[in-house]
């Protein structure tokens, strides 16, 4: 490919550094606790941090492009893409959860490389990349051993979802068709419910609405620890996908969990 | 009252160690995914913590009658009872999410009059005496100043909800309109949740189906930060109370809620 996918996830941990480092005097900020809208220290936070990581990236890889929440693309015509959320999951960050992630991902050819999902209040840091076994650190107590699980019928399922509100009018009773066959339905967690995944947690994500700032540090990571991840016709994620999600902790159950939400 | 309150937390604070120290090793383990049940790994860190609390607390306060989840009601006849949930959120324990809790609460008469809500993961820790402002001690990152949101209009206010299944038929169209008036919903939390709106992050949690162990830690924490929780008729939370929760920041939202609430 051309790049040390070492070298560029040392350089993705770098600027998932600094988006922590903008972050977290925001977090439960008295302030903070107001809703999204460009004047919400949230949204500054989001700016100031996707600002910091597009200044470091120009100068680590001047040539490649960059698409972002908050700024847009540059760059288009390069066959490398870094798509960046500094702070996924803004609700969570707002209400003092968490669980919200700064998520760094690294497209080549149109095809996900690269992923890091970092936590910055908790330290637990997810990094994957093609072709090798997702890494997770994180302090004591939060530790844990990278793997989906594997061999789990979709009736002992455990399926998470962030909120039923990010459902289009088609994919909620697809959804709740699925969330009727599953062992158990736990609530919140955007992203970080997806690392989640990677560490055999959780099973199951189908959610909608994803932009390519939600998912393309997903793919590396989930892939690189047993699971899949498409879209919900089972098509890979890629820029111009619809948006649909669907994370499986194996083969099988991906292709159960496929059926049941296809339409009827 | 005859009891030495501060010291009395001083109790309940050991007790939320040795809870944490028991359940510590389940967490994120390949086992602990298996849904709660008799031989499930958080139903006997369950146990084991709730053993060790009772032990501590006998040797401590040897009139004191206790009830909790897994044992029972010991003593049943003393003024001063100690509740206890030694895994709150048991959803949230076996997803690897680390917004679970240790619960521990002191009736006197029948009245909260101490809480101690505790996170072993992450080191959160709430303590609530009657009477006196509620403290809060997490690791820097965590670090927020107590006390609940004041002149939350109902329209701008942070709801929060653990799940829909928590439920009754009946409950739950009176929770939806409530929902349908806010500013946000977020979802997860458990008595975590209870512990961000003492924070201000929160403004509303309204729920039912909770147990006495469930209610009876968050009471002293929820007031002493300068909110109100009732029961959704309004009235004090006391053993035999129908499982309702109303929980708000202010003395006004919670009367604003309460109305919404109210059957038509």
């Amino acid at each position: 490919m051309g790049l040390d996918l070492e070298a560029a996830a040392r350089v993705a941990e770098a600027a998932a550094d600094v988006a922590a480092a903008v972050a977290r005097p925001f977090f439960r900020e008295r302030l903070s606790i107001l809703r999204k809208g460009d004047a919400s220290p949230v949204t500054a936070a989001d700016r100031a941090a996707e600002r910091a990581i597009r200044a470091l990236l120009a100068e680590r890889f001047p040539d490649h492009g960059v698409i972002g929440e908050e700024f847009g693309a540059e760059r288009e015509a390069s066959p490398w893409q870094w798509v960046l959320d500094p702070i996924d999951g803004t609700k969570s960050f707002i209400t003092g959860r968490p669980s919200f992630t700064t998520l760094i991902g690294l497209l080549h050819e149109g095809v996900p490389v690269l992923g890091v999902i970092n936590q910055p209040i908790t330290g637990e840091r997810w990094i994957g990349l093609a072709g090798r076994p997702t890494r997770f650190s994180a302090p004591p107590g939060f530790a844990a051993a990278v793997g989906t699980r594997q061999g789990v019928a979709l009736a002992e399922a455990q399926l998470s979802c962030t909120t039923l509100d990010l459902f289009t009018p088609d994919s909620r009773p697809r959804w709740e068709r699925l969330a009727a066959r599953v062992g158990q339905v736990t609530w919140g967690g955007d992203a970080y419910a997806h690392g989640l995944l990677a560490l055999g947690c959780l099973d199951l994500i189908a959610e909608t609405t994803y932009k390519p700032w939600d998912w393309a540090a997903l793919v590396p990571v989930i892939e690189g620890a047993g699971g899949v991840i498409t879209d919900w016709s089972g098509a890979p994620l890629r820029l111009g996908a619809d948006g649909s999600v669907l994370a499986a902790g194996s083969a099988a159950l991906h292709a159960e969990a496929l059926a049941v939400l296809a339409v009827a």
